[in-house]
């Protein structure tokens, strides 16, 4: 008889068509004109289930929709559902990627292109998990398998908290554990569990002054310009030393402690290497932090992206008629987005009442876009750690180290709290897979491994 | 026999034709993509002269070309050069045109197209009036008329200034009176003669950071944000009352004399309405000057354009890898664009200085573009002024207005001072023609007056 192993080894090629697949579809779930492309994703992922003997659907929400499927319950049996989106970050500036981010491209044992690391890969894995054992195993899996997709992590959608707050959602996703591959090994081929994540806070900030663009030489020096308010706001949000300046943001962080710390410290993390490969000679931040406390447990202010004016080739002499700026804050847990966003725009509202010109007719707005609190697993009383533990140890031939991370998985912190679950973060992801940048790349390796990985973990559950 | 008047009447429904035909080329010299058009644009003119029996050619320069002809030289009598550009600003952001651009729109008495009034339909002016005597005189004309036109007044181009300083140029271009309709009347039917212009200085700061747009999440809190520093750097160099910062900017600012000042507080002229017109509740700018004197006397500062990071729909969770921002400076007579970028040089290496995130691998680069003096003309000892007076009376039943001017016109200071010759600046453009903003437009009012008080000028040249 074929084992799960067996099946793994020889279908090696079968998974990589099927990554190539889904990676062609340009599920960029920011950008409207991809709504139809973002629908495709869902189907394909739909398809796919249902070709394992899944029960599957799609569900609506108030935005993209999103792709559920399990197996037959198993009395007594733990309950895992395995989380992952669809959708891709936008993949501008086109011009800096080497090959079309949807046309996928492997060398080198990596594929290249948009969603590679991000989600679609790293979520595959588990997918093909569950397939070696469904294709090998004489009866049933001895466990419950569930699958939910979202289609709207990379654009803030409400769709799956809407989903996950309904009386229907909470029936349909109640687990035991939320397996969830969206992280980062700490080191290519350290298998790595990450058991705290930051939250975010997104807005958008617009002035807007005159009617119309003015020429610079008729008006300029007798009205105010959008631009430079923008930027004497946006100056004033964090110092000179990285620290963010709005009025009680620290007030409710949580201090690391002398434990964590030390932990993070005995990681394999050289500063020096890290910054090289981002081209730059030193990291920069909050005084008395290090890098990975500064990334991983301390919150950020971040200006994603910044407009006025004319941005083309050459000069144009106008006084624009509008500037806007997009932010991001990276929270940590015990901080409130709404909170945070409510002591934003008092500050906001301070630092404009000291520009005279603000009141010659320049109006200003903040517009939230999406936020999410932040979230820490309690390790030491994980029911589920353990095997996946044990299943990383035999697949990498190492021990995994236990890690937080930087980036947002709003779900997570939900699925905890709504479902009473257990949140296993296991990434197969590395830090230079340029997941929100061009030319994003998943290693082959890591997803066959992930994909071993998984299945263990899986065999360990039905003992 | 005809008169030139009534050659003017009877010909109005032709030259609006032909207006109509030169709008239609989009003659954008700030992009390389309308290469073709610029040179369409300046072909079309050449054989707009040379239909009228003058003497024509292309000159060729480092970039786009010269459109130079003449009449012959009449010994004993004045020469009179007309100098005008057959370029035209960027017309983005095309969403907020009510037509295309470069699909003339005829409605409401007024021409709807880039460079209607800025400067193709001004310039026209003159043609049609030389055409006017030409077509209606028994012999040549009783002066010299030269006109030369360059295609990079809007991109700040170096083709004409190097003509002007060859042997060739000074040649050619040699003249007693140099004429420009560049500019805008006071009020719509008030003729003004404008005797003063500022310079300008364009320049453009590039932040560069990161090899590449970075995850915000994994790099939040330890890299330094090239947007955050440039916003830093920017909101320092106006402070709040829109006084420039830049040490030694207003050294050799000459000050405003009552006499003017005086004259400028007589001028027909409504804050209120002004600052009405263009959607903004009042005006802004350094304390202890009216509207005027800031923007025809004193010099500014002003970011045309902003750029950084992810500018299109939603949100995208970077820190992006540069940031960089396009400045002008309008100066007044008697500062110099080379000083004047010395010194925002060398403040802008201070402020950076003040940054420590800076030193942790982000470089900086001032990219100098293009800069010209101010210039102010000597009214008293004006020998063209008062026949210009004259005609303008003569046709608008009005005596004109004598004022200074916000805008540059860079080859105007040097006209004055490498040819010896008195500029006469008289414009038939209107405050709202939105010259260099969307829906741009030229009154058909405006275009015949300006024929028939070019071609009285012209006559009165004649006595």
């Amino acid at each position: 008889m074929t084992t799960y192993q067996d099946y793994i080894a020889t279908n090696k090629a079968t998974f990589e068509a099927k990554l190539v697949d889904i990676l062609r579809i340009p599920s960029i779930s920011a950008q409207k004109d991809h709504k139809s492309d973002v629908l495709r994703a869902a189907q394909w992922f739909l398809q796919c289930f249902s070709e394992l003997g899944l029960t599957a659907e799609l569900i609506s929400t108030s935005g993209h929709p999103l792709v559920y499927a399990e197996s037959p319950a198993v009395p007594g049996a733990p309950v895992i559902l395995v989380y992952g989106h669809y959708d891709v970050q936008p993949p501008e500036p086109l011009e800096l990627w080497d090959s079309p981010p949807f046309e996928p491209n492997v060398h080198d044992g990596n594929v290249y292109a948009r969603g590679a690391s991000d989600d679609k890969g790293q979520f595959l894995t588990h997918v093909f998990a569950v397939e070696s054992h469904l294709k090998t195993s004489p009866d049933a899996l001895p466990f419950q398998i569930k699958f939910i997709m979202e289609g709207e992590e990379e654009c803030g959608g409400e769709g799956i908290y809407e989903f996950l707050r309904s009386v229907e959602g909470k029936k349909k996703l109640a687990c035991d554990c939320v397996l969830v591959s969206d992280t980062s090994m700490f080191a290519p081929g350290q298998p790595t569990i990450t058991y705290g994540l930051r939250g975010i806070l997104a807005v958008e900030l617009f002035l807007t002054g005159p009617n119309r663009d003015l020429h610079s030489g008729t008006f300029g020096g007798c009205v105010f310009n959008p631009a430079i308010a923008l930027t004497k706001i946006l100056s004033q949000l964090i110092d000179e030393n990285g620290v963010v300046q709005i009025p009680g943001f620290y007030d409710d962080v949580l201090p690391i402690s002398e434990r964590e710390s030390a932990q993070f410290a005995m990681l394999p993390f050289n500063d020096n290497e890290f910054f090289e490969k981002i081209g730059l000679e030193t990291g920069f931040g909050e005084v008395g932090f290090s890098t990975n406390e500064r990334r991983w447990a301390r919150p950020t202010l971040d200006i994603n992206g910044m407009t006025a004016g004319y941005q083309g080739e050459g000069s144009k002499t106008i006084i624009p008629s509008s500037a806007s700026a997009k932010l991001t804050c990276r929270l940590v847990p015990n901080q409130d987005p709404m909170k945070i966003t409510e002591s934003l725009r008092e500050y906001l509202a301070q630092l404009i009442e000291t520009l005279p010109g603000l009141s010659s007719g320049i109006a200003w707005n903040l517009e939230y876009q999406h936020g999410a609190p932040g979230m820490r697993l309690d390790l030491d009383a994980s029911r589920f750690a353990p095997a996946m533990s044990l299943a990383l140890e035999e697949t990498f031939t190492r021990p995994p180290v236990f890690i937080r991370e930087g980036g947002s998985i709003p779900i997570v912190a939900d699925f905890h709290q709504i479902l009473n679950a257990e949140a296993l973060l296991v990434g197969w992801g590395q830090e230079d897979d340029a997941t929100h940048s061009p030319n994003e790349k998943f290693s082959l390796t890591s997803f066959h491994r992930g994909i071993q990985a998984s299945a263990r973990f899986m065999a360990e559950l039905a003992k």
